[in-house]
């Protein structure tokens, strides 16, 4: 097998990553990106790392590791109501890299600022001893005091999340290979829906104009429900009680929950959603409803918030509190 | 000997990072920060990834480590004439970390944060299973229309460098310990002083008022000046003759210079100067040394931009042309 040469660092930015830059990335040819924020506006910046066997698998395909990053950052901007300007990439790139490889990784990254609109202004490709690493910082703006914040959940809100949850947490399992039981009895079609929700996260863009109008706090769900959900509420003292068939499944995911019942753990704690859990006022409710159902974007309502210090409580569709060993993804 | 327990990632945050959080940081509580940029100002934003083993000595001190990733990104904002106002952090942590190296890390970068007066205002910590990365994009403005770009240089400006050059590329020499001939010779605070240079960049922002006022053109040198003056004078069709004793050497690279005359090639194309080099109108020359004596900082003429196509020729003190065997630094 014959391979490209591959190319020079100068070359990576003119080749691969200065056609997919906005004009505040003036060409890539300065060391900065220059924008200008409009008038009666705010900037919302968030930055994710994604590193190589901890956010994917070195063998993902690299357009999938590319989207995943700048995903997860426009899941946190559109959490927030806001709307994507451009970003910067940081690039570690291992000893093994191939110009195949950044070619692939490119071109899934310009396809998704394409699609998001949210163009590249800027980076900076280094050499890594270690592993692939990659970190995005993502802009976006909202009219001024017009951010959700994750602080802002009143008594008697109602806590709604978008899409569904749990589907990533079951595909990275699947990938991992491990509980053959029920992965090896799950159809074809739900095996490769709940891997693509894994390699691929969704960033609720959409919900913009609903959390503006009607969202006191809202934020995207990455390291699982229940913990996200904790944190957000305990930010204002408030606490909820959840019951499992209220939390919004998909079909595959349900498949799935029937073979093996444990599976409630990973899908309520497991991460990687990129779904947005937000709070709005219960006199909203039908047009906070309304306003996401015209951008066709399904939002379920798990729960109402109520003053509170303990941790919020899911419960079977039986009623019985659940338990599990760790409310959340940590690193460390 | 005992170590203390590792912090949980919420611990990070709160102990060692909420900590340096400026306003926009919103506390570190939201997943975002939320930044108002003043009226009749842009944005000026860069990145930099340092990883361990190619930017730093994985034994380099933790809190030098965080100070040079933070320095190299303001280093890009000096060279622009923006003012910090805050920067993002993601740090990618290897298995072996230890709360004291943590600690030391955020002591550091505390420190930094404080004296450049740019806080931190967003971040993500994440696990690596290679080596430590850490990626740094930090944000400064200018009034509309006063950023100091890359292409701007004029035939007949002056070109200008801070500070001094090639001191850290003979501090990394020092720290390898190659080259006993030369290293063992050089007196014991001129190797201090040069190991000192490599290990703590030392950003400019001092020379933002010159630049607003005369600079047509600016950049930060971190691949060598040979290589980084070279991109800023092709991008308006420029040239220029610099006469080696014009460049401006400390005595301490001067007495490594005399020992071995080798060096010239890692003075003038190392890197890690982080200095700046611009170009000013030769009518502003002495309005522009004015300010920038000002604040005290040394700023040297290296030579007098003209149009043409070849590459910037470099004399030595006899006017023999100097021939290097690359231009500048690259990972690839």
């Amino acid at each position: 097998m014959t391979s490209k040469p591959r190319p020079s660092e100068d070359e990576i930015i003119a080749n691969f990553f200065a056609p997919l830059a906005g004009p505040a990335g003036l060409g890539l040819v300065d060391d900065v990106a220059l924008l200008a924020v409009p008038p009666d506006h705010e900037l919302v910046l968030t930055t994710d790392v994604l590193t190589s066997g901890v956010h994917f698998f070195p063998d993902d395909p690299p357009d999938a590791i590319a989207r995943k990053a700048l995903r997860a950052n426009l899941s946190d901007l559109a959490a927030k109501a806001a709307e994507p300007v451009g970003f910067l990439l940081g690039l570690a790139l291992p000893d093994d890299w191939t110009a195949d490889w950044l070619a692939a990784f490119a071109k899934g990254l310009a396809e998704d600022a394409a699609c998001f609109d949210c163009p590249l202004i800027g980076g900076d490709t280094v050499k890594s001893l270690g592993a692939l690493s990659l970190s995005i910082a993502a802009l976006g703006t909202v009219p001024k005091g017009k951010m959700v914040p994750r602080a802002g959940v009143q008594d008697g809100d109602l806590l709604y999340v978008t899409g569904t949850i749990g589907d990533a947490a079951l595909g990275l399992r699947l990938r991992r290979g491990a509980d053959r039981a029920w992965s090896e009895a799950l159809s074809r079609p739900a095996r490769d829906y709940l891997l693509m929700r894994y390699l691929l996260p969704l960033p609720r863009l959409g919900l913009r104009d609903a959390l503006r109008g009607f969202a006191h706090a809202g934020m995207d769900i990455s390291d699982g429900l229940v913990g996200d959900l904790a944190k957000m509420l305990a930010l204002t003292g408030m606490t909820v009680e959840v019951a499992l068939p209220d939390v919004p499944l998909s079909k595959a995911a349900r498949q799935a929950l029937a073979l093996d019942p444990s599976l409630v753990e990973p899908i309520l704690t497991g991460g990687d959603d990129y779904e947005i859990v937000c709070a709005v006022a219960l006199a909203d409710q039908a047009a906070f409803e309304r306003e996401a159902a015209a951008v066709g974007l399904a939002v379920a309502r798990i729960g109402t918030a109520q003053k509170g210090a303990e941790k919020p409580l899911f419960r079977d569709g039986e009623g019985r509190p659940l338990a599990f060993s760790a409310a959340s993804y940590h690193h460390f």
